[in-house]
C-alpha cells in the first residue's frame, strides 16, 4: 500500500463516447478513496503534463450529479493529444520533464485512457520509471472504438460506436427500402486495419431486414471484379442492397482502395484514408449503373452518446475504479483488460496484462470468423459482438438536446 | 356526411421519421369510424394506385400495439415513388386509370401524404374527380424535413430532423473540441433551396457550446472570399470551428456551389447535389491551411427515429386523424396545416388549405430571420424552431437496436 499521494489522469487518442465513464470511474474510486488527495487532470493528455496545464477536479466532482453526467457525455472532457513519445535514449529530456511534474505534484498514480498509442506512452513511461527508482504506479485504461487492442476480449467504446453503426444500418435500411427500383447503398465505416466495427454492421440484421448484404474487411483482400459479382448476385433476390465496408480495405498488393492520391499521413504515420465508399460507388456506377449512393457515418461512430450503449458506459466506469484500486495495490506497468467469463449469460471479469504485451500492437479479425467469399462475417463474431451493444442508457435533454458536461475550459 | 366507404392512403417522396406517425393516425381514426369499411394503402404512392398493388390495412393494425410500433418506425411503411403526374388533358389515359381503381375499391377518402410534389399530385387529382364529377375527398397530409411547404407554421418530419441535426453537431462539438490546435468542420445538412434544417443546427447551442458557429443558408448568396474572412475572424475568439452549410448554397449568379461538374437532376427536375462541403474544405485547405474536415449528414437526418421529436411525432398522428375526420365530413382539395396558436406556451392548431394555395410551390426563411452578413441566424428564428424538438419519444430495443415494424412487404 503506497502512502496518502495525488493521482493523475489523462486522455488519450481518439475520443469514444465511453472514455469519460472511465473518467468518472477513477475520479469517483479515487475521491471515495481515503489513500488519495488531490485528483488532476492534465488536459489534452501527455502534452499537457508537458506543459503543465493539470487542474484538480475533487471540487468540480464533489457533486454526485456531476459525475452522472460526466459518465454519460460523449469525447473526451480532458480533451486529448497525439503526441509520441520518442524512446528514452533518444530525448531523456522531455521524460525528466514529466517526471519533474510528477515529482512537484506528488503524484503516486498515474491513469492513462487511451488505445494502442496511447499503452505506448504507459509503457515507455513505465520503463523510465523503473530506470531512476520512482515510485509510482502507472496503468493504461483502454479504449478505442476500432477494439483492436490485444489482450482484452474487447475494448471500452467499442460497444457503442458498434450500436450506433447497426442502429443507422437499421435506419438507412428503412430509408433505401421505399422506393421500387433497383439501388446499392454503399456506408464506409471506420477501422484503418481492423474490421470490428465495420462488421458490428451485421447486428442490424433482424428477422425483416437482411442489411447489410454484404460486408468488406480490411483483413481480406479486396477485389473490385469480385466487388461486381457479389452484387450481381445479390441483386437476384434483393432489390435494395446495402454494403458496409471498411475505410481501409485494400487489394491484393496491401494498397489501399481508397484514392491513392489524397493519402497522407497523421503524426503516428498512419496513413489518414477517405472515399472508399466513393471509389466503390463509382465502380458501381460505371460497372453496374444502377442507382447508387454512398455514406460516411464519419466521426458521429464515436462522439454518439446518445446511442451509447449501457454494458459499455458501466464496463467503462467499472475499468476507471478497478485501476484506482490496482494502483492503490502497487500495480504498475499495465493495461487493464475485460476477459468474458460467460457468453450467455454475459459476464466480464477485470484482470491486467504487462503493457508490453499490447504497446502499439492491433487485434485485427481472425479470419475464421469471416466468410470464405471475404464479403460476411460468421455467426461466432455475431455472437461475440450481440451482449456489447445491450441497455440503453438515461440520458438527461434539455431544450430537446442532450445535456452533457460543459467542455468550456478546452477552449 | 358520406355514406359507409372505404379509403385509401399513401405516402410520398423523401422519407422523414415521423411520416408513419401520420399513417398511424389515419389508420386508427378510419378503423375506429364506424363509416368507414375497409382501410387500403397503396404500395409505392401513386406508382402502387397505377399499378394496383393496394393492400387492406385492417387486418394488420388491428392491434394497438402495432399501430403504436408504426407509429415511432422511421420512413415509410407504404413506401415511396418519384412519379410526376402530367397535366389533365396531356394525359388522361392515367387519371382514368387511377379513377378506375377508386371505383372498384369503392374508394370514397384518398389520403396522400408528401412534401410539395406530392400536394401538387393531390391538387391534379382533385381536379379531375370536380371533372368528372367523382364523389371522392382528397386530402393531403404535409410532410418534409425541408419545411418548405407553404401556408403551414411548420412541416411535420422537420421537428424530428431538426433534432437530430442539433444533436448530431452537438455531438461533433464535443468531438472537434479535444484537439489544441485550430481546426475547421464543416458540416454539410439537407436543403436544396430552403435553408430551414441548416438553421437548425443553432439549437445545438447551449451555455458552453458556441457551435455552429457560422451558418450559410441558400436564402443569401455565398461569397468564398466572405467566408475565408468569416473563419478567420471567428479563430480570434475560438480554436475550433463548426461550420453548418446547406447542401444548396448558391453563389451570386445563383450557380450552386457544389462542384457544378457532377450536376445531375431527379425526375422533377431538382437538381441533385454532393460535394459543398468538400468544396468548402477545399477552399479552407488552399486559403488558410488549417486542419479542416466535412462531414455530410446524409440520409440518418431524414431516417434517425432513435433521435426523433415527441412533439413532432404526436403532431403528425395528429394530422392524421383530423385528416380522416375531415375526409368524413366532405372536406376535400385541401392540405391540412399546423397554426400556431402561442409560442409560450407552445401551441398549435390543426388547420386546412386550398390545395392550389401550396401545390409545387416552396416556403424559404424570411430574410429577416438571417443576420446581415449572412453567416447566421435571428434570435427569431430560434425561438421559432425550438419548441418543434422538444420531447423523446420512448423507443423499444430488441437485442440492442431500435425495434421497428417490418417492411418486408416492400421487396
Amino acid at each position: 500500500m503506497l502512502n496518502k499521494s495525488n493521482c493523475l489522469i489523462a486522455q488519450s487518442g481518439g475520443p469514444t463516447v465511453v472514455i469519460n465513464s472511465s473518467l468518472s470511474g477513477v475520479i469517483s474510486a479515487a475521491m471515495e478513496n481515503p489513500n488519495i488527495d488531490i485528483v488532476y487532470g492534465a488536459i489534452n493528455g501527455i502534452q499537457g503534463v508537458l506543459s503543465e496545464k493539470v487542474i484538480p477536479l475533487n471540487d468540480t466532482f464533489k457533486d454526485k450529479t456531476t459525475l452522472e453526467t460526466l459518465k454519460t457525455s460523449p469525447a473526451m472532457y480532458l480533451g486529448s493529444c497525439r503526441y509520441k513519445l520518442q524512446k528514452i535514449d533518444e530525448d531523456i529530456a522531455t521524460y525528466e520533464q514529466i517526471f519533474r511534474l510528477f515529482k512537484k505534484l506528488q503524484i503516486k498514480c498515474f491513469f492513462y485512457i487511451g488505445g494502442n498509442d496511447s499503452m505506448d506512452t504507459v509503457y515507455k513511461l513505465t520503463q523510465y520509471a523503473k530506470k531512476i527508482n520512482f515510485e509510482i504506479s502507472i496503468i493504461g485504461i483502454p479504449k478505442t472504438i476500432d477494439n483492436d487492442l490485444c489482450s482484452t476480449d474487447h475494448t471500452p467504446g467499442f460497444g457503442s460506436a458498434a450500436k450506433y453503426v447497426a442502429t443507422s444500418i437499421l435506419e438507412i435500411a428503412h430509408d433505401a427500402y421505399i422506393y421500387d427500383f433497383k439501388s446499392v447503398t454503399i456506408v464506409e465505416i471506420m477501422g484503418r486495419n481492423a474490421g470490428w466495427l465495420t462488421a458490428s454492421s451485421a447486428l442490424a440484421r433482424n428477422t425483416y431486414n437482411a442489411a447489410p448484404h454484404l460486408i468488406y474487411l480490411p483483413e481480406k483482400p479486396f477485389s473490385s471484379s469480385d466487388f461486381i459479382e457479389d452484387i450481381n448476385i445479390m441483386f437476384r433476390s434483393h432489390k435494395n442492397i446495402i454494403v458496409a465496408v471498411s475505410e481501409g480495405i485494400k487489394d491484393e498488393n496491401g494498397q489501399y482502395i481508397s484514392s491513392q492520391s489524397s493519402l497522407t499521413t497523421d503524426s503516428f504515420a498512419h496513413p489518414k484514408l477517405s472515399g472508399t465508399a466513393k471509389h466503390l460507388e463509382n465502380i458501381i456506377k460505371n460497372m453496374i449503373g444502377c442507382k447508387v449512393r454512398s455514406i460516411e457515418l464519419n466521426v458521429l461512430q464515436r462522439s454518439a452518446m446518445h446511442i451509447a450503449s449501457l454494458t459499455d458506459i458501466n464496463e467503462a466506469f467499472e475499468l476507471g475504479v478497478s485501476a484506482v484500486n490496482n494502483a492503490l495495490n502497487g500495480l504498475t506497468g499495465k493495461m487493464l483488460t475485460l476477459n468474458r467469463i460467460s457468453n450467455s449469460p454475459y459476464k466480464v471479469q477485470i484482470g491486467y496484462i504487462d503493457i508490453e504485451e499490447v504497446a502499439a500492437k492491433e487485434k485485427t479479425i481472425p479470419l475464421s470468423w469471416i466468410n470464405d467469399a471475404g464479403n460476411d462475417i460468421t455467426r461466432e463474431l455475431l455472437d461475440y459482438m450481440r451482449p456489447l451493444i445491450e441497455g440503453e442508457p438515461t440520458i438527461k435533454y434539455k431544450n430537446g438536446i442532450p445535456e452533457y458536461l460543459s467542455i468550456d475550459h478546452l477552449k
